[in-house]
């Protein structure tokens, strides 16, 4: 029997809760000591996150490291992604990385060969769906040959995404009927219609995916494809929950984005079914906890060990602070 | 005056005509007798690039490297992208590196500093819209500093483009009223509407770059941004022409997607305005002009330089035919 990466995410969420710990790692995050002594900021880095790795393993269901904050820093950024891919894999952690790739079929098979094996090897991608389900299917076949996943975008936690997401789309039937009379540039005079059929963009992706979880699903229900959903809208947070039940969420905009423990808590299902995204607020909660002094003094004491103490908590605290939520919502379900 | 990147390619197509030469390098494109020379693929890759570059630099208005390709081959394949990147600008061309990203501001800035400067500095990116214009407004602070430019993704040359990029979209009226209606799950009967308001959603992406457009315009009338329309669909490419005057355009889909010559033309404006990437049809050229005795042979003589001749023999008949029915056109239109 198959066994997804999607799987063992919903058991590590099941035994350690629902953080997801973002190493989005920029040099300025890493404690002035520690920079110091590093021969570089890309070992500054890399030293850094090993810190939080050892720190946080236990208490996060996965890791998701943003490629970005590696680019930045040319070819030796590029080298300390990939060492830190190498050790949360090596701790038995999932890693997700989000590269938000999106390309014709030819370069997506590159781009799944880049990040499902080699120097980039991570157990999970997330992807951008703007080019068409041709642009996520080759990372499919990485699904059923390794049991790797990918979350795609589906509404994401930014502001800027009720420009295009927010677009309410025409149903295909309206689609074709307009199509012929755009070209033609009559009028139309648009028939009784039933108003569900005008989705959301960002429904209309998350059916497709809907479409792909039938096909390659996992053994607790999730397809080997999950989306990403952030936790900054509530007021849709138990709409999408319920109508997408065999999509598994990469939920981001907890935190400094405005989302909170409810949020999250609104977009899982019995106690599982997605898993939280937090970064500054863990990798940095170090520095909330020092002054000033501390930091400038000569041979500073604020060490990484210091800082991934400081993440651990941070962890431990929003990972609690979820389980009440989705533990009070169950239980107001059941009463 | 602020010369932009966009000036600078604009004046490169008037001068070499349209001709975009697409480095999307693989080590099985390179002649074997090369590759077997070569330390590792990525070196191949690398010395087959720099040929191929010398070959074409005064025959093509730009490079355009895929980054999948590089990525693919890990640490040592973007060490050869950045050497690639950096011979191309040497020889005064101009680089557009194919990367489509797109994600929240912060991490467009990070990825924006990532493709600008340092190792992987280009003169141009590509850039995907699906999260919303504030993924794509942090390069646009690049563009106004050091006149960098950017092509976001408007309509792809993939099949699965008919996903996401067909949708219809409903105008804004009509949007916010049945945004309250979907709300309260009640059913519309649509007021007579003007079908030109319902756009398709690359056509809303396409206004949003054309807003940018007026506010970073070059010295020939086009935005320092501009945008990916794909010359696979005929049918629409005079009337995307016509509607999206300031925005340049970067053309793929020529060659092996079934595009031709004159669908370039018809995304071309006063025989200017865009520039046509292909690149299996230029960089394997080589491969339609040998036999299997040539390349199997000891020591065969079928070595870059010869590949690279061939490449740009391809690049210059594509030049020609491209402007012959760019010409024709505008001897239509005068007479």
């Amino acid at each position: 029997m198959m066994i997804y990466n999607i799987d063992k995410l919903f058991e590590a969420a099941a035994l350690k809760g629902h953080v997801c710990a973002g190493l989005d790692t920029c040099a300025d995050y890493v404690p002035p000591e520690e920079r110091r002594k590093s021969a570089c900021d890309a070992q500054a880095v890399l030293l850094f996150n090993k810190a939080l790795i050892d720190a946080l393993f236990d208490v996060v269901a996965c890791f998701k490291v943003q490629i970005a904050y590696y680019e930045e820093m040319g070819i030796e950024g590029l080298r300390a992604y990939s060492e830190t891919l190498k050790y949360i894999r090596k701790k038995g952690c999932l890693a997700i990385a989000d590269i938000k790739r999106g390309d014709i079929a030819d370069t997506a098979e590159r781009y799944a060969r880049a990040h499902f094996s080699g120097d980039f090897e991570a157990d999970f991608v997330t992807l951008s769906p703007y080019m068409g389900m041709d642009s996520c299917e080759p990372w499919l076949k990485h699904a059923r040959n390794n049991g790797k996943g990918a979350f795609v975008l589906m509404r994401t936690s930014n502001k800027g995404m009720r420009d295009f997401q927010y677009q309410i789309t025409m149903s295909k039937e309206q689609g074709a009927e307009n199509n012929e009379k755009i070209k033609n540039n009559i009028f139309v005079n648009h028939k009784k219609t039933e108003v569900n059929k005008n989705k959301r963009l960002y429904c209309v992706v998350g059916d497709k995916l809907a479409e792909l979880a039938r096909i390659d699903k996992g053994n607790y229900g999730y397809g080997a494809f999950g989306a990403v959903v952030g936790c900054t809208e509530r007021d849709e947070a138990a709409e999408i929950r319920k109508n997408y039940p065999e999509l598994f969420f990469l939920i981001p905009g907890y935190g400094a984005q405005g989302g909170g423990a409810q949020d999250a808590a609104l977009l899982l299902r019995d106690g599982n079914g997605g898993v939280v995204n937090a970064s500054r607020s863990i990798i940095t909660a170090w520095i909330n906890t020092v002054n000033n002094e501390q930091l400038t003094e000569n041979k500073s004491s604020i060490d990484n060990l210091f800082a991934a103490e400081a993440a651990r908590k941070a962890a431990i605290k929003m990972r609690d602070e979820i389980l009440d939520f989705q533990r009070n919502s169950v239980r107001r379900e059941t009463i």
